[in-house]
């Protein structure tokens, strides 16, 4: 018998990213949530940027990677801890513009573990440009009540 | 005739993160600069936590990312700039602890292409533990005033 | 004035491939050339196997660095060399089937730096299963006349 | 209680490496086994090589897969099997020379996650050249008489 998903999974992704502390001290919000997909999205904010004014590439993987960890976590079963084992950035042009869209979504989800990869994103008038993208290897942690969301 | 490295590299190595607005944002510094070797150092605040009260997977990466970047920068010649093309981030164990170290060095520069590998660790109670060891590919920007440092 | 594409990069690309001496050892062959995007097929055989009986890792990496780096070289000016600086697998599922699919895209073609996805797949029956992801990161080499195709 | 190693370990390591058909097609044999490290050499062969006569990308990459998937290996308990759930390789030079010598070692062993990393050189005129390195991510795979080794 298949394990069930969370049904709740939409409050239990909104849950663990409130709190993610990082996420409010960078201004972060959750944009979107649906099974094996998540939007965050970033304003611009000049305390994030790197040497050049443009959003540290830490900035972007930080909301990559909580994209692609509640991408995972939502086709999770209840009670079960996300964990990143590992992820790779590409980062494709400077991120330059108003807000940041880091999109994630599972390319497969395993039984223990899931791939995603995430797309980002700087909003600027109105118009999308890519910027860096990410392949990430994120782990189900069962059982461990230490270790739940 | 090879190409003269920037004899004033620790001066630009600390000009340029000092730029980085992030680093303060994080209460990261740059606790050492030597010719192709870099250590950051992070203390452990709340705010910088992901969901189980560790170190968010993305503050690690972006000390490690500075660290692998001025790490690289520091070989590079007078006016160059400096960008990230990629990085993998593997993370060993959580970050729990009282500050995080994040230490890069260069493994092979090239002309244009420089290749960094990075080790971050927490310390505890005098013990550092590791957790997190990343590979970065660097470019060096020449002839772009826009992108200096 | 921007630098002009190779007019003749199909049969740029299938020289190359040709000269691939490895692509042949493991029979490899070059299903699809188009502006960006490469197909490479690889029948199963036995000789080309893990300890389980799958077709190796190892493999299935080296037609998804090919379809890689060809989709690169395919969008570069004539007399251009292809390098791949580094690139990042994920394995889906075990490579079990008939023959191995490699499709290779570029995501964001620069001067100097190409970044390319690829996704392999074995056929069995009709039917495609996905099985690895990669994220590569290729360089284009100029003035080099050692170093061309 | 731990769980306990494989005593056999050196034996277990040479029989499954013996039963990838690959590693025979290439011309790779095991070179060195101790706990948790491994080594892998591959003579130079011209029906092995890129467009510019160097050792492929994907030739270096299965040896180094190989030496992290028995450097983990080594450290599994008895009828385990291993599994490469992702890899990343950053090319430092061109692999030409006489000789490929991939070294693998563990840099984390868990339960269920092993994270390794490999160096590839070539061998010329008893010089060893840096030309690769990788970043792996392992898993011990248990109660699955069908995937040992």
């Amino acid at each position: 018998m298949p394990e069930q998903r969370n049904p709740h999974f939409e409050q239990a992704v909104r849950d663990s990213f409130a709190a993610q502390q990082l996420m409010a001290t960078i201004g972060a919000r959750l944009a979107r949530v649906a099974a094996g997909e998540i939007e965050i999205r970033v304003p611009f904010r000049s305390d994030l940027t790197q040497q050049h004014g443009f959003l540290h590439a830490g900035v972007v993987t930080s909301a990559l990677d909580s994209a692609c960890g509640y991408a995972a976590f939502s086709l999770m079963p209840q009670g079960a801890g996300v964990l990143t084992l590992e992820f790779k950035t590409n980062f494709l042009a400077p991120a330059r513009g108003a807000e940041l869209i880091a999109r994630g979504r599972v390319v497969r989800a395993g039984r223990t573990i899931t791939v995603c990869q995430a797309e980002a994103y700087m909003l600027s008038d109105g118009t999308e440009n890519s910027v860096a993208t990410m392949l990430a290897t994120i782990m189900t942690i069962r059982g461990r009540p230490d270790i739940v969301g």
